[in-house]
């Protein structure tokens, strides 16, 4: 390779802007001041709107994992039924989570590279003659870059149940549209470290005063994930119970400013330009997608080359040519790959990921395909100019 | 005031050097490569020293609670009895860790500002007639500036218990000698945002064999604190279970070259002399300090003026001399001030807090005792020069 430089096209992390590494570079300052809980309630409410939520949103130092872990386990009681529903492996890990915690899980599960259809979960829930606590769903479902109808999710679990409503945003919050009142979400995570273009390491809880009640009354063991903490934290001293993550809260300040500036219903719009600028510049060269276009995620797409061409591309984008996307996980290893285009990322990005992979498949296949993925992706880019 | 800088000596968070802050931005790295794998090994080996540890320092996503806590829920279980040295207000908080995660806890109670002899833990296990899981203490007691003696505490628990000795390192573990095995330490946590020059949001696991039994047969509910996912991920794959704090770990590794090039035993010498310095002149002009010298840490020193100037003097060095210091925690707030000095620091940081202080007292006191405490912490920096 003539050139030393790599370009991060996983589905999280994902690169971080200059503005916010320089605003996470500030001086540090003392948790335990004025500036801190100005700083802390700035962030927490500009991130409403991208949360879609009512509340301030809380924040809470450490990465995606522990986010659905607090999502579980200020709600999940030992013997509790909750239903999940699994699309992949992150619903997986949300399965295992609430498990850990003495649920009995039902898990709903569907094949790994479709959504969860509205039906489905309505006719699973019928099929259960037990009291549901919680119903947990994964909104981009990062495993297989497929989202899941979560509105009409919840708007069956309201219909069939008093469940609560709790949503896995990691690796699509800050990129697709969200409303939790009108969806019916009682409980929304997310992680810095995906389209909110930041590191990891902070992690995001939502919260309607449903979830703040089933929250308050639940008896499961637990101290640094406790939210009852953080809202008396945040509602009376605007602080946080514990340490937080001071240079990450400083750069998220920057991320609410970045997406203001460009606009959210922009930034809404960008991540499903490059989708489809993504995704028709792969069908172009005939690089077969996993997942179809009404259920495809606007932040990581799944491609499904033949078997024996996966570790030739992953290498090949890696090594020739500096582009590092993601494998498959759990039982797609080796069966599928996966682009991560999402925060930080502009047409151009996509265009150089396009690059890459028709460059591989000429070298590949021997067959002159250079500059073909491109002109299609230039054409949807032209149309939403 | 004439400039518009701050200055932090919080004991914690603490300054970030250049040197780490840029390679926190070094482009971010896929957390699933061989890339992170080598960084990851490098630092969890190099912090080896640091933490007196056989074996490599795990590292976990999150603040210094999170530690605390990871460090009692991989261990207790309901109805276990554990001792909890209490020193302070984070030995309290590691004593409420343990009840909430359904421990009998038997606190040995210290008068705030004294360290627990040994022939007090001694004559209090001798006093209890249960099987006692674990013993838990706090080398450095942020709240109060004391450094237990912990080395003959873990002599005192070996020779009267089976018990684990779990020690809480957070704010001096990077400044201060340590041997888990000679000492007799089980499990020795720290933080990343104290004498460990980074921002907060990374968490230090080191252990021993005796550990990982009792953590491998703790059935206590757990999923991303659970340090046996840490284990098998770290030595099946020198990975991390979950998403790692990237960046964060990246920094780490600047840390480590920062404490090497110094030398250990220089940046343990330099603590020393940063609180011989600090406390030598502070003596020099009457600020009565709140820790015996044999007992005060080499990382945050604990001061008590008269009642009525805290404020001034906390106010006065943040507004009129850009220093900012921390107030005094639960039934000591208003009684003390506390004055971080670790990690980022040198003689020069010392001389300029006592500058603002002496010079806040001629103000207050008016009384000229310019260059006092300065003279003094001057003298005891040129015999160690």
């Amino acid at each position: 390779m003539l050139f030393n430089q790599q370009f991060l096209f996983t589905p999280g992390p994902t690169p971080i802007p200059d503005r916010v590494k320089l605003a996470m570079n500030e001086p540090m300052i003392a948790h335990r001041s004025k500036a801190f809980s100005h700083l802390l309630e700035d962030v927490s409410t500009r991130l409403q709107p991208i949360f879609g939520a009512r509340n301030p949103v809380l924040l809470v130092a450490g990465t995606g994992t522990s986010t659905l872990e607090t999502a579980a386990c200020n709600v999940v009681e030992d013997g509790d039924h909750v239903v999940v529903v699994v699309t992949g492996a992150f619903g997986d890990r949300f399965a295992n989570i609430c498990q850990a915690f003495g649920a009995n899980v039902h898990r709903l599960n569907i094949e790994w590279g479709k959504a969860c259809e509205p039906g489905q979960l309505e006719e699973f829930l019928k099929s259960l003659d037990v009291r549901v606590k919680a119903i947990f769903a994964t909104y981009c479902e990062t495993s297989t870059g497929v989202l899941n109808p979560i509105k009409e999710l919840g708007r069956i679990t309201k219909q069939h149940t008093d469940a609560l409503f709790i949503v896995d945003g990691v690796s699509c919050i800050g990129a697709v549209p969200v409303a939790m009142e009108e969806w019916k979400i009682d409980i929304l995570v997310s992680g810095s470290q995906k389209a909110l273009m930041l590191p990891p390491g902070l992690a995001f809880i939502a919260l309607n005063e449903n979830a703040r009640e089933v929250i308050n009354n639940c008896k499961t063991k637990r101290f640094y994930f406790d939210v009852n903490r953080y809202l008396t934290s945040y509602y009376e001293e605007t602080s946080t119970p514990f340490t937080p993550a001071v240079s990450l809260i400083a750069g998220a300040r920057e991320v609410c400013s970045l997406i203001e500036e460009e606009g959210w219903e922009n930034v809404i719009a960008r991540h499903q330009l490059l989708k489809e600028m993504l995704r028709r510049g792969l069908e172009e060269i005939e690089i077969p997608l996993f997942v179809e276009d009404d259920i495809a995620s606007p932040t990581v797409t799944s491609i499904q080359p033949k078997e024996e061409l996966i570790g030739t591309i992953k290498q090949g984008l890696q090594e020739k040519f500096g582009i590092i996307i993601a494998g498959g996980q759990k039982h797609l290893k080796g069966k599928i790959l996966r682009i991560g285009h999402m925060g930080y990322c502009t047409p151009y990005d996509v265009l150089k990921v396009l690059t890459g992979i028709e460059m591989i498949q000429s070298n590949v296949l021997d067959r002159n395909i250079y500059g073909k993925a491109i002109a299609k992706a230039e054409e949807v880019w032209g149309k939403n100019v």
